[in-house]
This record gives structure tokens, C-alpha cells and sequence, in this order.
């Protein structure tokens, strides 16, 4: 069942530890078969070194089990809630990684300071509100979806464009048409967060870039008009 | 004698240099069979690469060598003191870690700034007070279990929910069940570590992470109510 | 057709992930045989464990492909600016490696603080001004060699001398007498620009080094009179 | 012609790179053999993978190329003058290692903050002040040994207890009974140099360790009554 999907995603959650994104067991990745509504997901805790593709867990849309011998991942209810609400997004990633937790740690949206940013996020990467005592006490990861979605329509930030997000005092969940993409998005997430730390340690004025150089860079990259890489020749 | 035990703490003791969290000699690990009363650990100043299992060596819990053809680890003394004080603990891991040692020479407590902390600690990582010229120039090893034997015990921390602690410009102490959890906390410890030392730098005000979040995260992954792994299945 | 000078372009590129100057497809190298006035470059977006000798890309000096099945780097635009009004170089660089885009997307010039950044660098190293929305609207990387141009001339900077500038919310750009030292100047800049970051954090008062031992150590390197290495035996 | 000195500066060259210490060819490790008055030392500007044992350079102690094919390092100077003035000293390295620079660029002495420093440097290492105009235009590389020297005379300091010292604007010098014990310290001083660099970001008000315990490390390590390790066994 799903042979397909379980080894995309397998193979970007192996990308995880290998591009430095994740210690121990932290992370996870997940995919959506759309047609069937059913999700593919890294079974919770489970060693990296000792995984494989058939370890993957499926889900359908109410987080229910369809198909797996091991438990979903524990996040498995925010993955799930994301695919309900953002219909364009195939793959989800969450990770611990450093520099991104830095700024979900510190309570703030990652300003686009630079091309590096504009490349692939098309505005400040946001942070969501602090949770509530009810949602943490009550369905917890399903409510860490309800706030990341908040966050996007309240702040009407189109999740295709922004592909990423940090929870408050928490972490990362980045997206992406597959589960290939979302890692990728991921991957420069972190880097991103890592300059701006920076950036703002060597000029403490600085401003995000221009609307101008940020509407550039992205629609280079994306969109009818791209003109980056092989792909429109 | 202990050939399992030292087999334990040998493969422990490696994952030192493995995991980026010494160098050269720096640090050792310990475990100790609870039974017997006896403590096994790495010898003092021994190549990580020329290190054998049957080099460890076997302390009684007055530190005594029982057996073992070299000295033992000069921190000796500190872990004896922790095996005798702290029942539920089974291995003891010392190393000069960069970013846990940061905090430890900085003297500061590190604040519980999100989930990555509250996975595996329950609360600050606590900093002993400075050592007294006495306790420095007396029996210093032994002194510095008791100092903090002292933190936990004054402070009323429970060191099973906070395996950890950075003694006052030396550096961090973690420990678990086995020489391997030990090992898993000083990983971890470090990793957190760092995210700290930013998320200050970014938020000047940043207070710690709420106390609900604390509360459902190491309790997803601690105690009875543990749902995180493959464990209840 | 310049296989010699596509096989010095690609090993050049393949430096890059080598070094730790790019991530995923960032990132490109090229060089000119000025005798024939043809630029060789790295295809756009194309990974770089695929990419073989055989795939860079033969441009003229209006931007022009001349031999090539792909598409060239969208910077090709701005390597050709600089190859025409720089006659001294023979190979440029673009990254966006970690530190020098710290400095460009905080828009400050990196000033010389040490000997590492004078052996290489005679004096600091330029931040672009800001481009215009005309200019981002317009030929956008054409304009990019056009700011980076008008730097130099306004400031007075000979690209020889100074074979380096960061463009402000973008990144860095090197230079060399080939494609092999334009890199090495890539990973020099990726270091003192780490050193610059760190320097002022120790030092809120820091000034630039002084002027004679920016000149002794760059002259002892570079010009008639140098005396490092084994070239003058 | 000390064929095993040779080997012995050959390896430990080596160890720069290998330890993270070094880009290029950046730094070089000498010994002396002081019956002989002979000093060995890495040739200028020769790539660590193409250099072999037999390429170190003899020179005697005006600095003077006694054996080898190339140029001896352009520091040859400086080493010379050490070796001259510190007569327990066996071996000497330099680098441009990123933190310890950062430390010399900033005209800061690294305060001894932790038992990681104390273990190995018996105080703060101090930083030269910055060399006169005439001493650069002059016999640059002897005289920045002479302004070493001075630091440690004027400031009384043995060079037996504190083996490192960074030169203003520029980097460190490590030294040691021999050549692998340099390195030795030159690891260490670059890991307490980022320790020290964090530790003040996370207290402003931090202030050097302890007398008492910076006795007690060095000393425990050091010196007659040393009882780290199993030598004393």
C-alpha cells in the first residue's frame, strides 16, 4: 500500500540527519497521497540508523492508523490538520533544527533580510502566538495545527509562498508540493535563520530588505514567470 | 568481573569523541551495579583511540580501586558522591562540552527556553554555587559532588527530572538510568545549550517558556503518562 | 571547444560544497579566455554531484550563448559586466556562503581587523548601496555588475587590490587571475568575514588594524616585492 | 640531517589541518634540538598534501637555511627569537585558528574564565600591544617575536605556565616541550578562545575564575604534585 510514497518518504526523512538537521530521533516527515487522503508518516522514536521504508506509518485524515505495525509519529495530528487547511502542500517536515529553534524559542518572526530569504520565503517567516493553557492541556499536537493555521489566515500569508513556519518555544514545520521539497525548504530555513541571527548582531538597525529585491528574487525562482535552472527551456 | 558493566560504560566512553563532545581525554563516563555497590569507570588521561573495555576500571564506594591496572578517572570522587546521594541514578557522564561549558563559566542557571528542553529536562539546568577556597584546596574532587548534592538539595530539585547540572566555572555533570542515557543527556545538554545562548541574543527579554508547555512535554516523554516511542505499544 | 578552460571552471565549482560555500545548487563559478573574449560558466541550478566538465557553458561578452546545452547561471549577466570593465581578472565567484552574507545583508563593509584579512585584501571589503526598484525591475543582474562597478570607481578601489565585495541584501562576489584563485579569495573572505562578526563582539570599540601592517602584510604577498611562498626561489 | 626532528615537525604540521586549526597553508609548527642549536620548520606557502618529512627546513639560530631545498616558513624569524629567549621550549606553532584570532584582533588578553583554560594556561594569555611602524617597516617577523618576548618580560609571566600568547591584529603562537605538545595547546587555546567569547555574551559582568581554582587545575596537571593521568602510577 502506498509502496510509492513510503519510500519518498523515507528517503527525506533519511535526509534529516544527513544534512545536519536533526540529533537522535527528533524530526519527522510526512507525505499525502490526495486522491486516496491518506497520509505517510516516520513512526515515533524509531533510530534513524535502523529505520526503513516499510517502518512508515499510514494514516487517513483523522490521524487514524490505516496501515503500519509501529506508532505515527507523535506529531502525526498537526501533520494531519495542516493537510486538511493548506490543500496545495503534498509533504511536511518538523525538526529541532538549531538556528531555526533559536527563533521559535525567542517569540519571533524571522525578518527577510537578505536574497538568501527572497529565494524561496516570500516575506517574514512568521511565529505563532504562545499557546493556550486549554490547547496544550487538551489535544496538544492537534492544537499546534489549529495555531499554525490561525496564524496564516489571520495574518493572511499565503502558505505557499511562505512554506514555513516556527511554533512559539518550540520549533520548525516547514512544507512543500512533496516531501522532497518540504525538506528543502527545511534545509534553507535553517540557514536563513542562522544569517539573520547574525545580521542583526553586526547592525542592530537593520530593516528587512526591500519589497522590490524580495518581490525579485522570488518570482525569479517561482511562479509563470521563473527564469532560474533548466527546467522552462 | 563487571565484563558486561564495562563493556557498557567502554562503548559510552566513546561515544564521547563521537558525538563532538571532547576532546583529547576530556571527559569520562561511569556506571555502576547497584547490587554489588561497585563503580566502573573510565581510566585517567587515556587516548580515547588506545582505550580498551578491559581498561576500565573498578572503584568500590569509598573510591577505592577494587580492580583495573590504572588509575581511574581523576573526577572519581565527584561521581562516587552522586551514586551515593542520588539512588535512581545509574550512570555519570563529565565533559567540558563548549556550549555547557559556556553556561557553567558564565555561573548561570539555563533557563528552559522551549520543547528541546522540556523533552528531556524538567526545569533550569541548574549552576552550583562557586566552590570555597577550602572545599578547593581540601579533598576538591570529593567537594565537588557535595556542592551539587547541595544545589539539588537546597533548591529541591529531584535529580531524576533534571539529570543535570553545571558546576560553577568547571563544567556540566549529566546522568540516567544507564552510562548510555548519561550519555544521551550530555547530547542533548549541549544542544540546548547553544539554542539558549541565542535565543538571548535575540530577545534581550526573553522570559523562560511557560509552564504548561514544560509540564506536557517532559511528561509526552517521562512517567506514566508517557506516550511518545514505541514503548506502550 | 575551451575544454581546458571548462574542466578549470568545473573543478573550480566543484570547490564550492567542498569547502562549505554552498548549499544545493547556490552558488557559481566562471572564467574568460580573453584572447577569444568568451566567458566559460556553470549552468544554472543544476546539482552538482550530476554535473560533469562537459555541462558549462560557453557565453560571449554580450551574454550570449555560444556552445551549451543548458542554460547558463542566471548571474552570467553579472560575470560579464565585471569581465569588461575588470581587465585583470580571469575568474569570478558568487556565493551565498554563510558569513560574507551576513556582511551584505547587513550592509556594512567588512573592515580589515587582522592579518588574515590583510594577506589577502588591501583595505575593507565593499558593501554595495542598495539597488534601485528601477534597477531591480530593469536588467536586475546585469545592474548588479553595474552597482558592484560603480562601487569600485566611486571609492576607488582597484579590483586587484581588493578582489572582493558583498552587494547589499545579496552576497558576496570574488575575483582572481583564475577561476582557482577567484575560489580560494571565496574561502578567505568566508573566514575573516567570521573573524570581523566575533571581533566586534569582543570589542565595541574595535578599529581597523593599522595601516602599516595592512600594507607590510599584504605587500608581502602580493606585487614585485613579495617574499611568501617558494615562487621567488 | 635530523631526519627524526623531521618527522616529528612533519606530523605535527600535519595535525593543523586535521585539527581544524588551519585553511590552506596557513601556519606552521617548528622544534629545535637544543644541543645542536638547530631548529626544524615547515617550508613557506607548501600545500599540507603535497608536503613531506624530508621538505621541513633546518635553520640555525640567526635564522640562516642550514639543509633543505625550499624556503623555510616566513615566520622562521619569529620562531628564532623565541627559541632564543625561552630556553624550556621545544616547539612552537602558529596559526590564524578563527577564535583565537578573533581574541588577537580585538588587542584583548583571553581571561582564564573556566578549568578548561586553567587546566592547560596558568592565567589570562595575554595580547601583545600593537608593534610600532619602525618595527613593522623593519625586521617585521623578528621583531614580532621580540614584541612576545616583551609581553611576557614586562608583564613577568613564564612562558613555562602560560605556553600561548596572541599578537596583536593578528594570531597566536603556542608553544611546548615539543612539537606535538604545541599543538597540543593550540587546540586547546582555540577551544577556550570560543568559550571565553560566549561566556562574556551570556554575563556581561563575568569576571576571571578563581584564584584558588585556577591553582588547583593547573596544578593538579602540572608541576611536581600532578596526579592527572598514569604517568605517576
Amino acid at each position: 500500500m502506498l509502496e510509492k510514497l513510503k519510500e519518498e518518504v523515507y528517503k527525506a526523512n533519511m535526509e534529516l540527519p544527513a544534512k545536519g538537521l536533526v540529533l537522535f530521533t527528533w524530526g519527522n516527515v510526512s507525505a499525502i497521497d490526495r486522491e486516496k487522503g491518506l497520509v505517510v508518516i516516520k513512526p515515533s522514536g524509531v533510530d534513524y540508523d535502523k529505520m526503513k521504508a516499510e517502518d512508515m506509518v499510514v494514516v487517513d485524515l483523522d490521524g487514524k492508523v490505516v496501515e503500519g505495525e509501529l506508532n505515527p509519529s507523535s506529531d502525526t495530528p498537526t501533520h494531519v490538520e495542516l493537510y486538511k487547511k493548506f490543500p496545495n502542500i503534498g509533504g511536511i517536515v518538523h525538526t529541532h533544527s538549531t538556528n531555526a529553534t533559536i527563533w521559535a524559542q525567542s517569540g519571533r518572526d524571522i525578518p527577510a533580510y537578505g536574497t538568501t530569504h527572497a529565494d524561496y520565503f516570500y516575506g517574514p517567516i512568521p511565529c505563532t502566538r504562545k499557546m493556550t493553557p486549554e490547547e496544550i492541556k487538551g489535544e496538544y499536537e492537534k492544537e499546534t495545527g489549529t495555531v499554525i493555521i490561525e496564524t496564516f489566515e489571520k495574518r493572511n500569508i499565503d502558505p505557499k509562498f511562505v512554506p514555513a513556519v516556527v511554533v512559539h518555544s518550540h520549533g520548525p514545520f516547514t512544507w512543500g508540493k512533496n516531501a522532497a521539497e518540504a525538506v528543502y525548504n527545511s534545509v534553507v530555513l535553517e540557514e536563513l535563520s542562522k544569517m539573520a541571527i547574525y545580521t542583526e548582531q553586526i547592525n542592530k538597525d537593520i530593516k528587512p530588505m526591500q519589497q522590490e529585491l524580495l518581490d525579485k528574487h522570488f518570482l525569479r525562482k517561482h511562479g509563470e514567470n521563473a527564469y532560474y535552472g533548466q527546467k522552462k527551456k
